[in-house]
């Protein structure tokens, strides 16, 4: 059986001094990894009906896709500030090292589609909840969050709890 | 016979005055043509020989994941600068509108492995090149650039061809 914590190497005071990254890149390069970790997410994703999958830039557009593929649903990206055109829906949040916004179009998500969303990890769940208001803002259900990793200590999911999003987390730390 | 283009609008004067923006958005969101893309994607991609894709930050990764799952090869991640932890390969390049860096990690690539390059637009071909220079760098092959669209009036495959990068692109407008 992979581990596939062993393909999630941290790296102490990145991008600040006192955090504790941990890197996906060897598991994503990993093909044997990457794709064990897709069918284990895929296998997650099933215990929620969803429509179609936001997935948080950047790292969470690697997920969301990848799954997106497997689930055959539709991508939604929600982005950084003055990164998508036309008119967006925007939500302020603070994260585990700054703060920032996250955007959605405002013509993409049709009203009470059921939407899964998706990112790398879960750490404070400040970028969840704001991609949650994001969803609700259009018009739309919140399906569940669903996420690669978790690190427990940061309280992510009580935080998602409190906002009424059920989550899912592949490995726990 | 879906016609893809009919899901890629143009926003004009966006992100500058001037830009003839292509919207991905509504190709992603819709099943169907996020899934006959990715078909169609990976047919053209069995014509070059590669053992990872690298995506490029951040609409490339959304096509490279996809197509990593699909065809069941590791990802290598091409970020902006300061995203990428441990030591890094980096270079400098002009796109369209403005200039960056392109970064990726010194330890992640195999040496003499080929790459696939993936973006979602070939425009004028400066970040596709810079990309190109980092597999170089790591001592690895370029296998070739693989593109949603290509905007053929920017010459983007002249500057790619220059540099002896075999290219490859969906649509072309």
């Amino acid at each position: 059986m992979m581990n596939l914590i062993d393909y999630l190497p941290t790296i102490p005071d990145f991008p600040k001094p006192g955090i504790m990254f941990k890197d996906i890149s060897p598991l994503l390069a990993d093909k044997d990894a990457f794709s064990h970790a897709m069918s284990e997410l895929h296998r997650l994703s099933l215990q929620t009906p969803f429509d179609y999958i936001l997935g948080i830039e950047s790292r969470g557009f690697i997920f969301a896709s990848a799954l997106a593929q497997i689930s055959n649903k539709g991508l939604i990206m929600a982005r950084k500030p003055n990164k998508l055109p036309t008119e967006t829906y925007s939500e302020f949040y603070g994260l585990e090292y700054g703060q920032d916004y996250l955007e959605v179009q405002q013509n993409i998500i049709p009203q009470k589609a059921k939407i899964l969303l998706m990112d790398d990890v879960l750490a404070t769940g400040g970028t969840i909840t704001a991609a949650a208001s994001l969803v609700n803002k259009a018009g739309a259900q919140v399906a569940g969050a669903l996420v690669l990793l978790e690190i427990t200590e940061l309280l992510g999911r009580k935080k998602l709890s409190e906002a009424h999003i059920e989550t899912q987390s592949l490995i726990e730390i």
